[in-house]
Parts: C-alpha cells; structure tokens; sequence
C-alpha cells in the first residue's frame, strides 16, 4: 500500500439507515441496527490502519424529536455498537447530555474514557447547544474530544447537522452518497486518498 | 424563471485569490483586489433574488500569519468591497476584533447596522475563537449574525476553516472548484438549484 498523510482524528456520520430501510420496504427504524457491523468493519479498518482517535455520530438531542419507536432503535443500535466497539479493546468515550433519560443508563461508565486503544468517542444525547454550554463554566462539555481533521459522512447530506462544532472548524469534509449500511471499506479508502491531496493551511 | 425555495441567509468563502495570482504570473498579493469586482456582482445577484443575508469571508485571525504584503493588500481589498457595498444600498455590518490594530480602523462605523437594504456581514479580523469567547460573557460576538441556511465555497477546499461554527451548524455547503476571482453568476446560480433540493430537517 502506498504511504500517505493519515488523518489523526476522523469523525463519521454515518447517516442513511432510515432511507435504506424504506428503500427494503421496512420500516425506517428497522435500519438503525444494520448500521452496527458497518461500523464495526470500520473501526476494524481503522484500528489497523493505526488511526489514533475517531468520532462516531450516533444520536442528538434534535434526533428526539423522532418518534419513539425510532428513538428506541437508535438508541439500542448505539448502546450495542458500544459494547462491541469496547469488546474490540478500543478507548470508549460516551459524550452527551447523562443528566437527561434519553442518555443510556448502561453506559453512564463510558462518560471517563477507559483503556488505551483507539480512541473511539461516541456522541449520545449530543447537542451543540449542550456542548457550548460548557464554555459559561468550565468549558466545552467535549472537551476530552481532539481537533478533528477529517469528517466522512454518508448519505449525501452536505452539513455537519451540529456535529462538534469547534472541534470541526478546520477540519476537511468527504460525503459519500451510499447510505450508511451499504459502508464499504473502499469509500473509507477513497476518503484517506482525497484527504492525503488536501492541503493544511490552518488559515496562514 | 423557475421558483426555487431560496436561502434566507448565505455564507461565501471567496477562496482562491493567491492561486489565481500565481496562475497568472503574478505576485500572490496581486490576486485579492481581482476579488472585489466578483464579490459586488454576486452581491448584486443576491440582491436582484430578494436574498435577505449575506456573509462574506473577508479576512481572519489565522491569515494574519501571511507575510506582511499580503495582508496590506486583504485589508485594501476589504476596505473597498465596504464602502463600494454600502454605496449599493446594503445594510453592512462588519464583524471582527476592532480591539486589534488589524480592524480596519474606517471601518469602525460599521460594527453596528445601518440601512434596511440586503444585510451584508462582512468578517473582517474574525476568529472563531473570539466569536465563541463571547460565550463567556454577553453571549457569541457575532450574535448580530443569524442562521445560515447555505454556505458556498470557491477554491475547491472542503472545509469551513473556522466560519462562524455557530451559525454553521445546520448549514449547507456547496463547494465550485473554480477560483473566486473567476467567479460567475451561473456558479451561484447552480448553488441555489442544488440548495432547492436539499430537504431541511434540522435532525427531525
């Protein structure tokens, strides 16, 4: 494989599950759980590429204006992509909003990040508002998430939809139109291609 | 003309100057004021659609790292594109640190509104993380800036490079690979066609 500049931290969003579903004839929140072994095989493909940190996107404070069967699938999707994700030996971190119950109960341990493998932070309950927030007080409430360098997102939808607002602010952005359950490893790849070619000014 | 559901508020990024410049045999300062003429034709196309808002990239914090002739000649460039959009009847607000010898100092009339044409905010000394420190105190100190429903991109980068991450969130971001001083009205023109195709959910 050729050498290239590799992104230090990666953040995903990984949208789409509720278009493929419809696309099947199933209900839309019946995609939410063929998003998890997609991720996993990316996480996979990361872990071995030696990617130190990345950022998943799995739910918002916004996505609960859903109804409440979709909000129970994306949440069991999450708490199960989180378990298997730590399984897997990577360094879990559960960001968002814990003081509300739409936060997972089961995973109120993931709110300090434990172990040292891959970085892997998972936005729960996440809101941007929440998040800047923290900046009255002590500070971003994210602020054990890095600099972002590179954002892939799936679905076509060309917006960060509140994704880490600071921690984006220089990052590269990569969409990929296929929805989320159809990842494959190659679009992740074309991602690293296209952002080896990019240029890193930071603005000077 | 077909009737297209239409941004209220437009974010431009007019990036590319240097690179034109250099493309042409010329000094990289050489290129921002070939920026101006581009920035008051898309202005006036703005204004010929009944676009409420715009915001403009001028300069930042970050660029202030460029050599000396060049941000003589960013500032110049800005300088002029004011007074000229002001001249047009636009409602201009400039947005920035005025604490800092880098404001333009005839500017300084600017930091408040005045005029009821189209808003046009102009950035100009602007940091993101000035705008959030804001946060701290009175609140974000681009406030007089509302949401942006697009944001287009000359240049070809991909990235926000630190505008306005609040106003940002639920944006759309169209990117032309072309370079802003070969700017023409049919670019924007294909923005506002794509934009119209975008569904809006705000994470709904």
């Amino acid at each position: 494989m050729v050498k290239r500049r590799l992104p230090r931290h990666v953040g995903f969003i990984p949208d789409g599950n509720r278009r493929w579903a419809t696309d099947r004839g199933l209900a839309k929140q019946d995609g939410y759980a063929h998003g998890i072994e997609p991720g996993l095989r990316l996480s996979d493909q990361c872990m071995s590429l030696g990617i130190e940190e990345v950022t998943i996107y799995c739910f918002t404070k916004d996505n609960l204006k859903r109804p409440s069967a979709q909000q129970a699938r994306f949440t069991e999707a999450s708490v199960a992509f989180a378990h298997a994700i730590a399984d897997r030996g990577a360094a879990v971190l559960v960001v968002g909003d814990e003081r509300s119950a739409k936060f997972p109960r089961e995973l109120l341990d993931y709110r300090e990040r434990r172990g040292d493998g891959m970085k892997v932070n998972l936005l729960m309950n996440y809101g941007w508002e929440w998040d800047l927030d923290g900046l009255r007080g002590d500070g971003l409430r994210s602020k054990d998430v890095s600099r972002l360098d590179l954002i892939v997102r799936w679905g076509g939808g060309r917006r960060l939809s509140g994704f880490l607002p600071v921690q984006s602010v220089y990052a590269d952005f990569y969409i990929r139109e296929e929805l989320w359950p159809d990842f494959e490893p190659d679009q992740f790849d074309a991602a690293l291609t296209w952002f080896a070619q990019q240029d890193q000014t930071l603005g000077g």
